[in-house]
């Protein structure tokens, strides 16, 4: 099991997130490009970290808002998503060239996850950006939605992901919230346990349904991001469940 | 002799230049990186012009102000430079990567062209970025300069540029204008002859000075910037000075 | 009748529209307010014009999403809303306040015009900014809006507009295109005579639907504004409708 | 004496010092206008907040640069520093308008302070737009800086500053800091008695100097703001020296 968190959301003076302390714990970073969060003296301090922690990196690509965190819907173009996916995976790309590494996956930031997972010019665009940059970059989204059947049906390397730190209806559809919850890290850690032993997740409405996942997710700004992953990590561990990053295990 | 001229400077709703006009008689394109100019669906069509026209592209990296135009001097650190030429660098990359397009230079924009040119700190931000992304690319950039002497010496691939447009002082310094005078496309290509020929170019207090260049340069943002490009190549063309991308001559 | 027109859509290096002979022909100015287009040179400029002029101002306030020229939707919340109107209506009363002049109207641009209009949410949230920032401000909007009802319920001062340069479907609505159709300037002109002389007005379908106007408006960024505005000028003296600003004949 | 503090420096997701409780031990706010920090629904939850403890409020105006938080200078032209100031005092004035409330003063932040403390056209073009918006504003200014003798000359209300949590030369200059040193609560709150009692402080060279103060800043933004003015506010109260806003006090 690979666990991802988003990391370099900082921008300028503003700090988000514990990336060191996180870094640490977990398999894979989704870096912010610039649009949603981030910037590129961020993005590479970031770069530097993953690498030091020997931490796979992936783009988090976002809706260009950053005071909205790239978390209101904008109705733009089909062709305005595939140029502005092109640009933050290229800019990304730059600090990984410059400390020899490679991008290893894709990940849409906030309502950009929704809008591709649900509407089929969305997904087909962000398709096709990665398409053009490299195919060869896993894509994290949650198994079922529009995207993961379009892009399995061509050939993309989808990685099914859960939000163990988000919460599911009874549907199985995570539900966005501005204002995150603060689960403790014992529930969370549970949770992934539950969803990479069990393969199920316990919903809002109490009941426990089927899920698959390539890949857990936590959020890094969340207050107790550290505990969050540092708890996954250790009950892996005691239950003799392998994490690695998803480019080692697939 | 190549002939290159800033493109892509457009944003959103709102046009510069006649891109594709100048395109045909150009044979190096400086694209906007998004930072002073352009957006990633104006950088996504200026490099299908350019690969319509077969114009080497190059990046043209500015400072991070869309509403000065780049022309604002900033006290940006070092760092700061050196990230977001990287950043740069990787966006544009991005959509000559989706069309098999390699990148031929970078050319720092506006006063960033200045402070490469004449401050120590910035001439080794700008050089270790480019040697971080690619120290195959050409640089474009005046001979004599801080940035060249320091670029030559460490093996970068240094092209002597010449601004035929703009005016120069006797000491053979350029000046930069907000607002551009309108040359005659005549006297451009007048002066675009005397610098290839001749290598020698008339300075505003009319004196004749010695200058060497590898590339001319014309501003793609003046009214009558596709005459002026059209009628240096005429020129060119009935003189025999032959007009070649950089990466073609070298 | 009042003719308004979007004015100061410039920004920074980029210049939009022909503000100062469009300014010669009309008598309400609705000036960008630096969100989606102008920034605080050009607003300065463009109030200085307006007073020279004799034209009245407004705020033409919009989206934060200056590549989109505000015409993406962007679901912000009310608050932000709000907060966004309040801020624009103050940031452009500084210059009118530098010229002892006083803000006569405001007017959504772009696609929150149509937010306002069609969403009871945002219809609350603008009114209430206005409410709070100055209630004796008109408040340009088609008649029959869920926002003009709810406007003119509450006794704000609400001004009928019919956008005469774009098209009508048979139920009365206009249609939003990112790319302007270019009317002659007789054809907008003689709708603008019908919609003032008639209270009519031709939709695409060919059909003549009933229309009530206290201010028309012609777009300042398309090609031929100039000519536009005059037209409908020389036709109005020609035919003795009177053209003034609203706060001077409601 | 006053004391005010930096507030409204959140944007977006990103939030900046405890601006609540600061605001229950301090008589003035400056706060931040969007341009180096905040935006409008933190101007309007800041003002809300300075009415809920009956704190006076003053524009905290920057140079457009949020990722450099307005601490990297920028050669903005004069009439650029006139109108980016004219729409930044308006921008806040409408929250406080909503709030019936009325600004008092206005102070330049980061870079900008010491670009029109230094500058004389700077100066001007800062006085220039004081005077269109409202000449009534104390300006929170260093005695003895150019803007202040040409303020004063003029006959603007300049209110003299002391940062207290910043380091002084002999000359009797602060100094900027990117990172600002954290001094303990005592410290600063010794350095607050002293200017205001003793009309002297303590320099980085260990030298007291003469310093005249009408109010005394500390910065919203270190870790430890709120004790600092909580410490502050004890130990005036302990020695019998009042605290109250400018307005009530000149």
């Amino acid at each position: 099991m690979d666990l991802n968190v988003d990391m370099g959301e900082s921008f300028g003076r503003y700090k988000l997130g514990q990336d060191e302390e996180v870094m640490k714990y977990i398999t894979s970073a989704n870096i912010a490009c610039g649009f949603h969060a981030g910037d590129p003296q961020v993005m590479h301090e970031t770069v530097q970290l993953a690498k030091k922690y020997d931490v796979a990196v992936g783009a988090h690509v976002g809706l260009p808002d950053l005071r909205g965190f790239g978390r209101r819907r904008m109705d733009i173009t089909p062709e305005e998503l595939k140029t502005d996916t092109l640009y933050q995976l290229g800019a990304l790309d730059a600090f990984l060239k410059a400390h020899s590494m490679k991008m290893q996956h894709v990940k849409p930031h906030g309502v950009l996850y929704r809008m591709v997972s649900e509407e089929e010019k969305y997904a087909e665009a962000f398709l096709e950006a990665v398409k053009l940059f490299n195919p060869e970059l896993y894509i994290f989204i949650p198994k079922g939605t529009l995207i993961w059947d379009r892009g399995a049906d061509l050939g993309f390397k989808m990685a099914a992901e859960v939000l163990v730190d988000l919460s599911y209806d009874d549907q199985g559809n995570w539900v966005l919230e501005r204002k995150k919850k603060a689960w403790s890290p014992e529930e969370v850690a549970q949770r992934a346990v539950m969803v990479a032993r069990d393969k199920q997740i316990t919903t809002i409405g109490g009941k426990k349904i089927d899920i698959e996942a390539d890949t857990i997710c936590c959020h890094g700004d969340s207050p107790n991001a550290v505990e969050v992953v540092k708890k996954i990590k250790e009950e892996f561990e005691r239950l003799g469940i392998p994490l690695c990053k998803i480019s080692a295990s697939k």
